[in-house]
């Protein structure tokens, strides 16, 4: 059994590392731990709780690019699955600016505009923290399309989806719950088509994520993306990387304008060829109820 | 019959309309003329030849929001399966800077950081140019993983691949040869697993375009998409939007580490449900030959 990752640290584990300022939190790169060889690009988060957040790259040999995960958006799903209200400060090992797709997507965080980058100068000798503004100027953000009280990504949400159809019993059992909470932790502010998945692995651990949209459409990360989030932070690392994972359930609105099934099923078949995948229909509780 | 588009202007056209300076380009948005309903966003590109070229944005109902193409990256392949060798100033309507998404896309192009943005004060009444690199600073340039010399994405290239496996017959002859054409001309210098579409309508155009990466991988533009932009440039306006294509073909390398036929397929089902799609693989001619 491979070590497993150490994806989320705890603000004493930051401080014992000799983190007591945002801007030495390049000294816990060498502590970040993966059974996956996808330490190619490395984000630390500093979240508004103390906890410092991890993101990696993820590729998928065989699939379209647009599939992969970049690390700051692996950082960004690593927070919104784990509840931290809010992202302060960001840290890329090598050092670098994230690219203009995840300067879009970092946008769904409320005031990210204030979120500060930490860039190195030509001569990599000097560091500073540079604002998410300036390196995004004339942004477009999701106060151009939503109301100023819609959560926005990390902020608390409830879809109010309830299951459709039958009960029909299904292998693992634990799944569609799971689906079910995550569809309702969905943030689709934009297409209202919001979608949950689960994943359960060979020693029976469930694992979930849920879709998150950008204003800007194609930046969205997709919830199979965001269940491997969960799967990569928590997992205990068994050494078949995603062929460990052995169920999957998607949970979506029917007839949705926006449906992942067809690439989420992709998705899996690629990475996971044994997965059961099933998907599973939710609708809107009828209001007063 | 509706009428066909006017995706681009001839530099007669652009100053028969009063633009005889780019500062003068919104002068043409009113002009074009689009028998599909997705004139939400118009980007209008001015190119070292005068011509000016139209991108609009187009959403694929039922699909994932990434496989939208945005109204720049729209422009730039409209630029791109045109063989226009630069593009110099954009304007976008309603008057509105790239989201970073599309930032990071324009990357692609030598020299992107000179381009020039129309950009409008917030009272909406002066306009003047910003260039790409003050919109994008600190910027992710294929120049971090590209050396000098492989082209960019409007210059030309060949990429020496010819069909394998024995030369079956398919129903749309013209289409085998142009989706040859398209995987020849395919930009994907990063995954190096180039990929072209041809399509045909009732009428037995054909239409044809190629996968674009981006140095960021997920803002590549899939040659499915491409294609599309190709249609909707030249197409005569049949009434019936995509459905009016009634063949489409897939040329890759087999055993690619990016695949495109599943997604492709995906696409053309949703889009076109009708339309015959086929894959035909590719290889690289042996070097001497
Ligand atoms: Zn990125
Ligand atoms: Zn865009």
């Amino acid at each position: 059994m491979a070590q497993p990752t150490n994806f989320i640290l705890t603000p004493n584990e930051a401080k014992s590392a000799g983190v007591s300022d945002p801007i030495h939190l390049p000294l816990l790169i060498p502590l970040v731990r993966s059974p996956f060889s996808t330490l190619k690009v490395i984000a630390l988060g500093l979240g508004s709780s103390g906890r410092v957040f991890v993101g990696v790259n993820v590729e998928f040999p065989g699939l379209p690019l647009h599939h992969s995960i970049h690390a700051e958006q692996f950082l960004v799903a690593n927070l919104a699955l784990n509840s931290e209200p809010k992202l302060n400060y960001i840290a890329v090992s090598p050092p670098s600016a994230p690219c203009g797709h995840c300067r879009q997507f970092l946008q769904e965080i409320r005031e990210a505009p204030e979120i500060k980058i930490l860039l190195t100068d030509q001569n990599g000798d000097n560091e500073s923290f540079v604002s998410l503004e300036s390196l995004l100027p004339e942004r477009l953000g999701p106060e151009s399309l939503l109301p100023e009280n819609v959560p926005r990504l990390l902020e608390p949400c409830y879809n109010g989806l309830i299951l459709a159809g039958p009960d029909v019993p299904y292998r693992y059992p634990d799944l569609k719950p799971a689906g079910l909470a995550a569809v309702n932790r969905s943030y689709a502010p934009y297409s209202k088509c919001p979608s949950g998945v689960a994943l359960v692995d060979r020693q029976g651990s469930v694992y979930r994520g849920w879709y998150m949209e950008s204003v800007a459409y194609n930046p969205s990360l997709g919830p199979v993306q965001a269940a491997l989030v969960d799967y990569m932070v928590r997992c205990g690392g068994g050494d078949g990387g995603f062929k460990e994972i052995v169920g999957a359930v998607l949970v979506e609105k029917k007839d949705a304008e926006v449906r992942q099934e067809q690439t989420a099923r992709m998705i899996m078949e690629t990475i996971a060829p044994n997965c059961d995948f099933k998907v599973f229909h939710c609708y809107e509780m009828p209001k007063g109820n």
